[in-house]
């Protein structure tokens, strides 16, 4: 790949020469701001050689450089290996971000090029002050990586299939009507929507358009008469037509939209949720043009509604079985049967397969052993990949899509042996995870008020892991949702995070990441409920919605407090009640043993 | 007082029709923002005869409304009582704020009035869009009461003193010099600073024109060549006006400030700290005159240099030495002699006023018995104050400026039999106040990060106080300070609040308040420091610097986890190692039983 790299690089800087170009940035994005991206937007992947889901390439006339974030740095090194392209270690002491690089680096008269649809409005302004400041320019309607990708794959032709009510718990007229109802607060007369798990939300769509992911490329454009959809018409069949027809949804060719947006007026969008060509398209030459507002779909989809909960929960339940399963399976076959990562990932991704109503998995399952689960995002490749031993931890995180809902979970199972140091540690993480399960907070609590509850055990020992502690779970969308999460850090200042709201489910995953040695995480889903409503506020908590035994093999009650170890056995025996129906009888007495009180 | 308040507004009404003002406004305040105000700004006293240190009120052509928060409505429902003017809870359901007051009620073609000199920026901002949205206006130069107070007090004529290096631990010139680099930064002209902790922080002046609060009315701007000093100049002796000339500081009069600074062009100033006046004179009807920054003196402020520190402790051992000599003669007196709230208020003033280098009290010590105690902010009044029986808790409230720091701390002592309930919930409030102190977190972390580890023993039995956790102290300023906070509630999304620095001070002190039964509430300061620095960042933890025993009388250790009862003991241990040394030897004895571990 390296190679292919280097003369990819080369094609691209004699197009930045003829369009006198002499920075040109290219993100990991599509038009859509999404976290993962499918085949048709991995630029930097084909610019760079780095297959990473998270990173951003800069090319000037004489260096490349690729910025990618901790969960990656080993990756990025060893495949960007003999390419030129300079590893950015985002985040660590003295690496530039990249608008300081460009502060430092940006002369007059030069220009700095970007495709404008897949760079963020906030990034894109950004970029656009440095250049200014240096008397430099930009040009944002560059998509040169189009032009020397000679084999680029096309844009997916999937078809879009509907999430009936009885499913998505709401129907699209209903939800329509909220995001109208909110445009009339504001005194706005068109909503601009570019994110795909909002539209899909909105409309009760889904798609497969990427990976893991089911939606479908799409913008929609609201008025209180309207309801635009931009989309490829190839992939709406009769059922789906009918059905946005009879919701009065118009649609409008995919490409159209960036033409579209120069004609609206006084139109409501998210700044911090477009691309910087919808906000400089829609803007006009002044913001006076639009109001910055979140989208109305965010927190409306995140506060979950009580049949997508109670599916959710039923999704769980299968989830839990097949979970359970794997572990029976797991721990009676180490050390008989020869098992690497990928025969464990597959073993659990058929289990989860032969539950009803599957649909895909939420994201490829993280099968790693010893050393390997310290790298959070490690992917195990078959042929490569380390074989099982009875020692030791292996953590697996998975979870999938059912017609229900959505499942996200990680299980660090335990092999054989281990030394009191990975006793002491996962012990930590379970205390962690429990206390912040078990929490009882007043109604305008965010996550950064709980955080420190899961982080507690390992920061009294100086230790810590580089990431939230949980972030909020799509039905039937992306695994990772936004708005609610559990972080300590503020990033930014302006945005201390959502208040937690009833409803909203939130993963609980603290960790232990050693390198070279192993790495501990242990992960359940949680759904806000209300309490108690008395003179102090409302007083809120959580309900765990996962079912699996977190494995007793690697924890030292003494430990632990009395309050903990009674907050793990409540936990164990409500596993026990939901999940052994589901079980064989031999799989039940192993249960009932591994989910005994401590 | 109340029909003093009825011939007043009535007075002010008269004017009003006379201005052609339909809404007059008088808030508490003075013009440098102070949370408490000296006598001549008692102007909303003035006119609805409520004595509380904080509320506002609003007079309409028929109507007269005050509003105040939680800590006053009992006091604010007796003072107001036969006057006509109605009382606005603040904070409860269905109550509005002004602004919303304004919104609702203002009417096309009304004017608004107040003097924009006590109405802070952001405030009288939100007034004027108001009256702009219903077609009114606002006239910000009305100082209304002073036209009919006949008998207004003179504005002090206190002598500044200077705080000399060897306790402020820094000298004004390197002061000057740091914030002169932040404008240099910011490329401003001139920094304009009217707050009057930050004031004197900076020019190691105090004064005593506030209660306890050791500040001199003054106004400052400063530029790379200038530093002017806007002050009364009668107040400044040969000492001061040599010390200040020393540090080329220029003296102007106090109220020409509000015209020299309509002359400043690219003005650096906090908007949140300086009143409406302030604002609309530097801005000159345009933003781009001034640049919306903190001011730099208030972080500079917060974290107090060496010296500062190594003093504060010095004055927290007499504090605690004061504290446990009163708590000895309390416990031993208790039933034996007769005690009220005002005669335990005065003995333990008394045993602090003997204290080498006390200067004054930090605010009025509160002594609280049984349900008076349930009243966070209550002030006993001899003659009408609760006798101290032997059974229940007796809650003080207190602390001093000493020429080496200030102290802010809490007790909470057991006078006779007390009920499970009290103990209980005693015990709770310790398990908050030693799990806050002995927290190990990362760099960045702000007040809403950690706060709900002081909270959580209560929060998990629906119970809470409605207040913050704990509140920056001022070094001999102010008692509460800023930035830093211990706070759960994110009040502006925008200021999540400051991060928690090295050597920032700040009070650890939940509490419970049942109306109607009792008080508790357990106070101590915390000094942040930095601890271990590794791979996953800068570890910090704080030392407590109060010393006083916490009545063991009340405290059920078979509610305290293990760890929770050694911090209790080791905080005691450390308490009889500090104080031990300056007691009689029956005191000593008696620290020492009451120091012991539980």
């Amino acid at each position: 790949m390296s190679n292919d790299a280097q003369l990819r690089i080369e094609k691209l800087r004699a197009l930045m020469r003829e369009r006198n170009v002499d920075i040109y940035i290219v993100p990991t994005a599509d038009y859509h701001g999404s976290e993962y991206v499918g085949e048709y937007f991995k630029c930097r992947e084909y610019i760079t050689g780095f297959t990473g889901s998270a990173g951003t390439a800069l090319i000037t006339g004489n260096e490349a450089y690729l910025w990618t974030d901790g969960r990656y740095f080993i990756q990025a090194e060893s495949e960007l290996e003999g390419s030129n392209v300079v590893l950015m270690r985002a985040g660590d002491d003295n690496v530039p971000t990249i608008a300081e690089f460009l502060d430092d680096n940006l002369k007059e008269g030069q220009t700095v090029g970007f495709d404008g649809r897949v760079v963020s409005a906030n990034l894109g302004k950004k970029y656009s002050e440095i250049a200014k400041k240096h008397g430099a320019g930009i040009d944002c309607s560059l998509d040169l990586i189009s032009e020397i990708w000679d084999e680029r794959p096309d844009l997916p032709e999937n078809r879009v299939w509907i999430l009936k009510e009885e499913f998505s718990g709401e129907s699209t007229a209903s939800k329509i009507e909220k995001v109208r109802e909110k445009m009339d607060k504001e005194g706005c007369d068109f909503f601009v929507l570019t994110s795909l798990y909002d539209i899909m939300w909105l409309l009760n769509l889904r798609g497969s358009d990427i990976e893991h992911v089911p939606v479908a490329l799409s913008f929609v454009i609201l008025s209180q008469n309207e309801i635009r959809l931009y989309i490829n018409n190839d992939i709406i069949d009769d059922e789906a037509g009918e059905y946005l027809n009879e919701n009065k949804v118009t649609l409008r060719e995919y490409f159209s939209f960036y033409e579209d947006i120069r004609q609206l007026k006084n139109v409501m969008l998210s700044i911090a949720d477009v691309s910087y060509a919808v906000y400089e398209n829609v803007r006009g030459g002044c913001d006076d043009n639009l109001k910055n507002r979140p989208n109305p779909t965010e927190l409306l989809k995140a506060k979950k509604n009580d049949i997508e909960i109670q599916n959710t929960i039923k999704a769980h339940i299968k989830d839990g079985v097949a979970v359970t399963k794997f572990m029976y399976w797991l721990k009676n076959n180490i050390g008989k049967i020869e098992i690497t990562e990928s025969d464990a990932a597959d073993h659990i991704d058929n289990l989860r397969g032969q539950q009803e109503g599957f649909l895909d998995l939420s994201f490829d399952t993280i099968s790693a052993y010893g050393a390997n689960a310290a790298m959070m995002h490690y992917t195990a490749k078959r042929g490569q990949d380390a074989k099982l031993e009875p020692k030791g931890f292996l953590l697996v995180d998975s979870g999938a899509h059912y017609l229900e809902g959505t499942t996200d979970i990680t299980r660090t199972f335990v092999l054989g042996e281990l030394s009191e140091k990975q006793k002491k540690l996962y012990t930590a993480v379970l205390k962690g995870n429990l206390n912040l399960a078990s929490a009882v907070f007043l109604y305008g609590c965010r996550g950064v008020n709980l955080d420190i509850l899961a982080r507690k055990p390992l920061w009294d020992m100086d230790l810590d892991y580089k990431c939230g502690t949980g972030h909020g779970v799509g039905h039937i969308l992306n695994v990772h949702e936004g708005p609610n999460a559990f972080r300590w850090r503020v990033a930014d200042p302006a945005n201390p995070g959502a208040v937690l709201e009833e409803n909203m489910i939130t993963t609980d995953e603290p960790g232990v990441y050693l390198e070279g040695e192993f790495g501990i995480r242990i992960e359940n889903e949680l759904v806000c409920k209300s309490g108690e409503k008395n003179e102090y506020g409302q007083f809120m908590h959580f309900d765990t919605i996962t079912y699996a035994p977190i494995d007793l093999d690697a924890v030292l009650p003494e430990l632990m407090t009395e309050e903990e170890r009674r907050l793990l056995n409540d936990y164990h025996s409500m596993v026990y009640e939901v999940i052994s129906p589901y079980l064989t009888e031999d799989e039940r007495n192993w249960l009932r043993e591994n989910t005994r009180s401590v």
